[in-house]
């Protein structure tokens, strides 16, 4: 694996950060540092230690599956995002009159990790070999890529659209697979459904339930389960900075933002949907606590895995978490994110659309956090492009597009394409590094 | 993977713990509870979040190698642990006149991990492919064992004597693979070096220098390098309580316990040595905090596996270990535990001289957490067996010595051996715990 196993781009952009003392990256994807939750981390904390009673089971070992509270209390917020707190009142999307299948939301299920991308990279030891194929979007989440070249996977993107991944394309890519052979090999599709990085897409329910219906009807084919791991690391970073987002399907006429539920959500999702999920970045990313809502049958594989790992993530941390979440300090500190991001969010709007030259495309997020911008097919983004290293010799990093295209031989890897990220910048940052890049665009690319 | 990651054992026998309220527990790992470091732990996290200068770094992502301050305050730990605090105190076993290799003990070469459990893990995957064969000690540490296990490689076990593994069975291996073809196979050599889990066994530098001298021979028929991967896990957990182990092996002539430096202060070590420590055990082991100094091109690819795996280990608890470290904190509660287990072990000693029958052999261990008891052969330790099942029926857990030995096809499976841990229980219930164990053996073994 060491060979197979290279410096990973993104760490190379920051880098250059380190070398140029007035550069401003819009590439990094750390979060804002004047919003980080210092005294209410403190406070926790100091409660966690102020006896030996509660301070003694934090410092010591935990289980492998993570804290018996911590465990419920995600669980419960899984269901609560999805479903409400209100039971009577349901959703639009549950069509059928069914029981709401609340069992899935269940502790038994749920296993803490080192933040979720922890989760991403055992749920790929369990369940793939060398070889598998991995149906990615296309753009997707350039470590994920790492994560598969690193063990040998090969990938498959699958288009990307305003509202998740092009079904049809799907379909294509699945029978294609099928009449090749090769159906026998693809173990999961891999999908970043809230506020996607990179593109700040937001997969739609219908799209959800339409993924696993085509994986569902490929399985006999391919002999086994194919899964759908939803990574929802930024699910909570909305900029409405509403609590109930499941319920906001029954306000679509007022036209605040729809934030749909989870692949969890669609009827069957129990066998097949693994869900990624983190405390991290909402809350504060040096305290890396992430979970997974998994299978039966896989959790139970990953929780042996994580076992050789590291037997169970920092019980410390995971105190912190269990007692922030209890608390309402961890929700407090997603509402106050959710609108520092938005007002950031506006700020980078204002500015592109102030300096961007107006043949450049992008996508407005409603959450997370980047602008994803499309330049015309011949001026290319790349780390070798003359954009890129103007932008760099001006000062201004962002992440090339053609990072985060799976190396998929099927496909030409579009190379015209920027993440730009408004998480870790000042708001004078952010517009003044929208401004440099402007300048650079205006040189390369027709008004 | 998953098909190839069972339960593990140790985890069934944590679990009927649970369903015995009585049941005193002689196997888990667990540190002792009392002495964990609440009140100190509390103290240092305030210091690190008491303003958000100091706060924010700690909550911030930081960089997949590990914070630049406890990287540099742990490569001086390791230099000090070897080499002493006093450079012109040269220690006896460098018998050359040429320059301590002090270029060694790097912060470039050295990576932060999730406990040095998670630094085991990565160099497996780094180095080894499936089916390749990876040398350890008979018995070893049986975490270890599953990592092997789940990814799908083989394990030959060396013998171990009282002062580490025996050098002329390692010679005797190495040429019976190299006849046989798969020396090739052969990727590292894994060792627990100080108060071995489980046999408590230290291993003496002139072995290590041993060792490397047998592996560097076989390796151009291996036409590789063979890496040696010390696991110093127990390190600072020695009983003599003296701070600077590496200057006693001049003192040996005064009867102190000679604690022998790593395997990295043999001559030509920075090319093949692996070492792994971890500032959890002698610390706080809900923090989990590990490290590994590396050759520096397997430092690079493990880091980049890292990066995969999590990109960093969480940055406040390694700001916890920076402050804990350089504020002398760290040191007080190793002085401390040193002492604690001194006395527990001491208390052991005692039940066992006073409960065992004569015919059982036990190592009495200078360090760590273990005792290592032998039965005759005819009487087997193993989860299925009459001792076993007599001793949980007494309500008393130890740890069957067959988990500890490798799946290798070339001996039989020793099973008449147990792991006695006096880490986690009390001194009341190691007492009581030897009790019932005596009654059981004196049921089965001859006295």
């Amino acid at each position: 694996m060491a060979r197979r196993t290279p410096e990973p781009p993104i760490s190379w952009l920051m880098q250059a950060a380190l070398t140029r003392p007035r550069l401003i990256s819009l590439a990094a994807g750390f979060t804002d540092n004047p919003s980080l939750p210092v005294a209410e981390t403190r406070a926790v904390l100091n409660q966690v230690l102020r006896s030996p009673k509660t301070g003694r089971p934090a410092l010591q070992y935990g289980s492998t599956a993570g804290d018996p509270v911590l465990r419920r209390l995600t669980a419960e917020h899984l269901k609560n995002l999805d479903w409400g707190g209100t039971p009577c009142r349901r959703p639009r999307f549950q069509e059928q009159q069914h029981a709401v299948p609340l069992g899935i939301y269940s502790p038994e299920r749920l296993l803490v990790t080192s933040g979720s991308q922890q989760l991403l990279y055992m749920t790929a030891e369990a369940l793939c070999d060398e070889g598998d194929i991995v149906l990615v979007e296309d753009p997707t989440y350039f470590v994920y890529l790492s994560i598969l070249q690193s063990r040998g996977l090969r990938a498959r993107g699958v288009r990307l659209e305003r509202d998740g991944l092009d079904l049809a394309h799907l379909e294509k890519i699945l029978t294609s697979l099928k009449r090749s052979g090769e159906l026998r090999r693809v173990k999961l599709l891999y999908i970043v459904s809230y506020f996607q990085n990179p593109a700040g897409v937001t997969t739609s329910f219908d799209k959800k339930r339409g993924m696993l219906k085509w994986l569902k009807q490929f399985e006999r084919a391919a002999g086994h389960p194919i899964y759908l791991l939803e990574d929802a690391a930024y699910r909570e970073l909305s900029f409405s900075g509403r609590a109930d987002p499941a319920l906001r399907d029954l306000d679509a006429r007022q036209r605040v933002p729809t934030i749909p539920p989870s692949a969890l959500a669609v009827p069957g999702a129990a066998e097949r949907v693994i869900y990624a999920g983190t405390f991290t970045k909402p809350f504060a990313t040096g305290a890396r606590v992430g979970y997974g809502l998994l299978p039966k049958l896989l959790f139970t594989a990953t929780k042996h895995i994580k076992g050789n790992h590291d037997f169970g993530t920092a019980n410390l941390l995971q105190q912190l978490f269990a007692r922030a979440v209890a608390s309402g300090a961890h929700d407090k500190q997603v509402a106050r994110l959710q609108k520092r991001y938005a007002q950031k969010a506006a700020v980078m709007k204002q500015a592109i659309e102030k300096y961007f030259p107006s043949s450049v495309e992008w996508w407005e997020p409603s959450g997370g956090l980047y602008f994803w911008a499309r330049l015309p097919k011949n001026v290319f983004t790349g780390v070798k492009s003359k954009v890129f290293q103007a932008a760099l010799k001006h000062d201004v990093l962002y992440v090339p597009g053609e990072l985060c295209y799976a190396d998929d031989p099927t496909r030409r890897k579009p190379d015209h394409e920027m993440r730009i990220s408004f998480g870790n910048a000042s708001e004078t940052d952010i517009r003044e590094g929208i401004k440099r890049l402007g300048r650079v665009l205006e040189k390369f690319v027709r008004v």
